[in-house]
């Protein structure tokens, strides 16, 4: 019998420099660029769970706080919050680092989900994950909210059916 | 006097190649290659409107609905909808085709948000946008709504507070 | 029946920022780099045109009039002037543009050429293309006088045969 | 006193691997690939030559005559013809090579001009170069005539005046 | 007073997945590619540890014991050993991962060596390393007797000379 | 009958620019591009003699000690010094160069090994190599000692076996 995986299993870290075609003109790396680093960290963790090939499926709401400069580490963290049928949603942590000033600090955080695919490129089970944390717990249970939020956000569910999401905006 | 911009004045078209090394061992254009040229197109639609250097704020949910194949041609389109005080929100649309196949399909839309600097890199003012077609102006409109869900996702507004989204999740 | 294609079928738009690696020790863009994203362009053209695989078999002539800056956007837009028997003439135009200070300046322009491919890699015929403005109708016109001296440069033509070169320099 | 150089003082060759993502679906290598090292193997030579910085100034028609294939061996050598006041024009010969097949082939020759550079960016004088071989002198002959040619097809010479060019048309 | 930094302080994890253009004719990832990455990671656990720029100085025998495919995961894994007067020794370990096979395979082993320098990119003094667990301490013992290998083989140290060097050789 | 190849039949020149996202923050070339540069360089020399794909097994020690600056121009030499049953083992010669100082130097020297692979990739045998001028002989003869070096270094010969190695050491 195979032992059921937990979030931890699937722990991805990044560690990467930011070069000069990194940036802009103001010596910043460029969000583009940035986005493209997550993707590669968070394909990797769906992939440490499902051990077959994925594609990405779709990038929740992601905010910049802090440019990140020319020079900096950038650390990326990933992890798998929960499976459903065929995907799997990746929470992402991303710190910049100035190294010689020893300052580090929290660039953003990130939902992005993929879909597990098999040989010929068509959608696969994937097995199910088992939150040990208390953290581990809270995402896993946000994880339904969040994709409720992106069936409306994607005009593939009616906001009103939303349930999850709906106690969000209504304090009854 | 300054003539006020368009959404139009900020049109940009972006097309690209998928080459191997953009793509996953199924061939298909990885997620965040994908994302890394949305956000250069985005970044040059909000350049031509404030006419200084920009930095990406914020990337809306994004689904990716269809793959693109190696050797398909990408196509991005980009365009301002709004601007608020220091920031600008950005349309875009992407599609795939396969040259030989004579196939186009749409393979997402999203809005990305970007914040105008100035010289030493701190925001700064950006001019208004007057929309023109009846498209334009709807986009205008929805942009306050997409707004304050940005808010209320990344935590800076309270989910009750946000008067423009709460009605999306109510019929009263 | 197929519907002939016009130039405008085949139009094509490329933007790109100038980004660091793509620029010498001046900070200008190197022409190399322009000529590869020259060469893709154009070949989307030619595809666009024979909805076929395409190789780069000449490129005419060309003068680089203004450095383009690192930051600087530049756009190419590059459509069919003429098809021969296998192989087809792309006309590019290139713009150089300082966002800031909102100086749009032209670079260059330039005639490649290409053939069409089938899936073995040998040579296959092209459509005929139709031109409709004035000066589509132009560029279709001088397209057999560009192919004379493309062939006396290349060793493939005497130069006392190439009839519509000939009346350049002698004016009889 | 500084002694004359001589071509073979700016001759540079350069070897490159052909990867996956410098080739086009059928596996050769995209035109504009080989157009971008040739453009740097010539800057090297002029380099060379001038002892300065330098810009790319104009690239003469180039045709490509042998696809060339992923893993094929790329060889590049280039060598200064002749310096005009602040220009000087570069001879390029490109192989690839099958070096499991130990088959070479010529692909393309071309000619390219460079301006020189001061440290502001603005055209500086070079030195005159002694060519020492016979085909040398030839090239270094050859190369006013080419530069007529030059500025017949840039526009900024009319044919007629083009003395040297205008013998190759007419058998008087 | 500032606390002594250990080996732990400074550790570096790397994760990349291995895309076509990284890879040989063979689909393997190439050695030069890989060790371009070897050294970034190292250069970030040096940085860790001086908190200032870093420059290769060498690079310790290195034996590729397992070609690693397109698609796999690579990690790489690096950690200080000792710090001299400027320079300073990182070990790295080097996997590679199939994970869809499941398959976790230890690559290579590497020491490099990193000399610290100041803004004026002359060397200055970085700080004493503290080992703490039992590997470490081997680590940090072991260092000396590497260092004298790289001056012997480097030229800088006549062999006899290597007393640490030479117990190795010789059981007396 | 073939006939014997000598090391001149391997030599590879490359020559490349320096550019911005080569180099580390205090604009000199970054170790592993310049490794990543040699072992192409080095393959490149290998399979002129086997005539076949090859694999990067082992990188001897190397000592960088120029730093190169953004800009110069790198060249790097290799050949092969002698084949053993199924591995190569190349020399390498790296100079920086600033061309506008008129100032080249020499950058570091190393020896890297090969292994040549069958269409399966699996090792397969090559030819010996016939050493011409007397420092191809030199290079030819110290091969030995290094290989037993490679062996000791990579724990896969017992110090006390390597009878080339031990002399080295110990002034009988």
């Amino acid at each position: 019998m195979v032992k059921e995986k937990s979030p931890e299993d699937t722990h991805v870290v990044m560690s990467e420099l930011v070069l000069p075609n990194d940036t802009n003109t103001l010596g910043n790396l460029m969000g583009g660029r940035l986005m493209h680093w997550m993707d590669i960290a968070a394909a990797i963790a769906a992939q440490k769970h499902c051990n077959c090939p994925v594609v990405t499926a779709s990038v929740d709401n992601v905010s910049f706080n802090n440019p990140i400069k020319l020079g900096n580490l950038l650390t990326i963290e990933a992890k798998l919050t929960r499976s459903f049928n065929t995907s799997m949603e990746v929470y992402l942590q991303v710190w910049g680092e100035d190294l010689s000033a020893q300052y580090k600090y929290l660039t953003n955080e990130a939902y992005l989900t993929f879909v597990a695919l098999d040989p010929n490129g068509r959608p696969r089970k994937v097995p199910a994950i088992k939150p040990v944390t208390e953290e581990e717990q809270h995402r896993y249970d946000g994880a339904l909210r969040r994709r409720q939020l992106r069936l409306v956000l994607g005009g593939r569910m009616k906001a009103e059916d939303a349930g999850e999401l709906k106690a969000l905006f209504i304090k009854e």
